[in-house]
């Protein structure tokens, strides 16, 4: 089952009454007892396993003890390890039947017969899960014509030792068309190129060392979970916002220092935050001295008017915009980019410049002139379209087979969230994963502190699935909810 | 002048004198000073400044506020900052005589006269500092075939969310090309692809929140200031191994549970690491369980004879071989890797999935196809031909102008070390830096706590400037140099 790590933390930590102990040290003993755990099916196919941080803290090991457990596992093939998605049980394991999942065998079988040959780690069948865009309509051909060009075109000193800011082309070409295409107000010297996401949020935040901004950070009460592991990781408390059918409830922003923001498209509940509410967070922002942190994750795809200008264009001065590729083009670049007001120029360069700089120089210049070539709309258009067809095919297939189920959060994004009946989320996400469907429930991205639920329901990505499956996919998807 | 940070910061801190007084707070003042100072020539163009950390501890301010200013100073042209070489006082500058170098104008003068139209900010006029290659030799034409080859063979999940581990592809070759090469022993699953060795050091140690690898850490006395900043902020402790004419003196080492070296080419002195002392590394390490990590920044580059191999292949699992493009290729490509003993394999990508992965997965397909193709050897021969080139027009001309300096190190890499009596190192580099040469004296690389001197001299990058200013860069060199 999948489920947020805090509950499989306790599940496992707890409920599994996991056993450090036999040979080999606490190391050995936690992955027989995690492998054991998986075999026997106490731990289905699918389920988030917690950070290793929150299992070490519960089992009282040290972190690395868990993180090495893990690895094994996932070089094993029990476990697999996906970015933004956590550590999961692998599928398609071989697995006693469900019924026998409360019986725990003997620890000492698990050390008479030791895995030697792992089973083969992969994928859930059908793929339903968010955040990736589809691998398959990579534009290789034009970004190679663009990689080429840049390549040729590119002065020598671009293949020198670089700068923390990266490359002017690049910044160049954003600020142009990030003003046309999101109505974010900037120039060339306020942008900073990034690896994306979680790269700006090390960057303003520091890793353990303070950094450029200081917590308490507002957060909205739904997100991912491993940004919050990030800001844990360096030292920031988070305070959830609770939502409503307008978006995060800005006005209980108190003496926080800073709030995080899906502006255009709530991540994972998909509405956008209110044109007052918009106003509020900036006047909260200006009477506090504090600031907006904008993730306009998907702002390019919105299928029923024109986007959602960014929030940034309100006041670039108390506004860090943060994109990325990683939704419209594909997250192997590692490219994106944060939009400073002025004061954090400076302090973000210095962050940046003494960690060294990261972002690949020839993708950057291969993006500058994939942009200003008018190569990067094209592909954004063709995306939006085949995106907009794949959600119109999901809610006919709702309509036609499960009309009870409510469907929302398509106006934009790359996913959609089912609404479903009180009780049913865990076992619903459950049975999908035995069908061989990947995807999670909506208390995977709640916040531990969340005062509110945004109750319950499956958080569907409809990019990622070949297109071949998709149709299949979604039959599979209509086979598990519940009825009426 | 150019000097260790550690001297700079001193003069800095201590004999500038520096007042963080008049309006607008701690941040503006100390930009006005450091501002002034410049101004004024009491900070010569080419002066190293030292991290903030450090000038932010001697005077007893924030380190953010020694970031901002800095950052300023940078932005106005007066600094120039440089991933490897730190923050330094830019060349070219408008300033008074040195003759009035000691005398302070007043600081209301500077806050008279605020500075409106920033000086133009650019490197020294002949570059001999080390640590880049030479940029306008980039292979453009053979590495964008290999990225457009790689491009098209790859399959669509490489354009999907990816992996800590990175691509399969490019494991497998650095796998076959480092055993050739190097005489790396390995396997695909033991590498991880990083973005270059100080993200190999982070990706170890950690920042700030604990990592794979714990100090005390062995280093060799002269290094990267860099790499020691980079430690220091993980809390890693470093104590420094004296240097003689076989190397670090790896017989002191004790208690230290690693130590990091750079056994082909010592990192600046320039000599190989002796046999008896490799052996000794390895032994010293299987005895107290410690790991060598072994830094081969420039192992491709011999010139006297077959290559030194890597000292990884006396022990795989008690050696971490870390290498990259930078050299090699490009600084640009962001590139690099881990060859891993297997018990850090799963924590090392435990830790990089946590802080999610990072570098280019297109560029990392498009070297897979540069190694396997052959265009890496290619490349490597000739620039290892243009490199003997200039090593031997570098010997060349000190022979017949300055007989009297000896020239160390050059049997490999792409610098090397010219010897100067006692006592002449610090004005000759300032003598250097006025004469417009950018390069840095030994002091710059010493260890703060080293207990022993490598004596004086300046390290000569030969490879990072241009090919028709070299000549007039030796010549300004050799006028410079002390008489006999």
């Amino acid at each position: 089952m999948t489920e947020s790590w805090v509950n499989s933390a306790e599940r496992i930590g707890a409920d599994l009454h996991l056993e450090l102990s036999g040979p080999g040290g606490r190391r050995a003993a936690l992955t027989r007892a995690l492998r054991e755990a998986v075999r026997s099916g106490r731990l289905a196919p699918g389920t988030r396993l917690p950070p290793y941080r929150s299992l070490a803290a519960d089992l009282g090991v040290a972190r690395n003890t868990v993180a090495d457990a893990y690895a094994e596992l996932v070089a094993e093939g029990w476990l697999t390890a996906r970015q933004g998605s956590g550590t999961r049980v692998a599928m398609g394991l071989p697995s006693t039947p469900s019924g026998q999942s409360g019986r725990r065998k003997p620890p000492r079988q698990a050390v008479r017969t030791p895995v030697k040959t792992p089973p083969r780690a992969h994928g859930p069948r059908h793929d339903l899960r968010q955040g990736a865009p589809d691998a398959s309509s990579f534009p290789r051909t034009a970004w190679s014509a663009s990689y080429r060009r840049a390549l040729q075109a590119a002065p020598s000193e671009a293949f020198g030792p670089g700068d923390p800011a990266e490359r002017r082309e690049l910044r160049e070409a954003l600020t142009e068309y990030l003003a046309r295409a999101r109505g974010v107000r900037t120039e060339p010297d306020r942008i900073v190129v990034c690896s994306g996401f979680a790269h700006a949020l090390r960057l303003l935040f520091g890793e353990g060392t303070g950094g450029v901004l200081r917590g308490p950070l507002g957060v909205e009460a739904y997100g991912l979970d491993f940004h919050r592991g990030l800001l844990a990781t360096a030292g920031v408390r988070t305070v959830p916002l609770p939502l409503d059918e307008h978006g995060a409830r800005v006005e209980v922003l108190g003496r926080e220092r800073a709030v995080l923001l899906t502006p255009a498209h709530q991540f994972p509940t998909g509405g956008p935050l209110h044109p007052e509410r918009r106003a509020a967070v900036i006047d909260w922002a200006r009477a506090r001295g504090a600031v907006v942190l904008e993730d306009d994750y998907d702002g390019e795809f919105r299928y029923d008017r024109r986007p959602v200008g960014a929030l940034q264009g309100l006041d670039p001065e108390r506004v860090i915009y943060i994109g990325s590729v990683s939704k419209s083009l594909s997250p192997a670049l590692r490219l994106g980019w944060m939009v400073l007001p002025e004061r954090y120029v400076g302090p973000v360069l210095a962050a940046k410049g003494e960690r060294e700089a990261w972002a690949s120089v020839p993708d950057q210049l291969a993006l500058a002139d994939f942009v200003v070539s008018g190569s990067y709309d094209r592909h954004v258009r063709r995306m939006r379209q085949r995106y907009r067809g794949r959600r119109d095919r999901l809610v006919a297939a709702f309509a036609a087979h499960a009309p009870h189920i409510e469907v929302t959060g398509i106006a934009a994004g790359l996913h959609a969230v089912l609404r479903l009946p009180p009780g049913t989320e865990r076992s619903t996400v459950k049975a999908a994963t035995w069908q061989g469907v990947g995807l999670d429930g909506l208390a995977a991205f709640r916040h531990p502190q969340s005062p509110t639920t945004a109750g319950e329901g499956l958080v569907v990505g409809y990019a990622a699935a070949a297109e071949h499956t998709y149709e299949a996919a979604l039959e599979a998807l209509c086979g598990v909810l519940p009825p009426e």
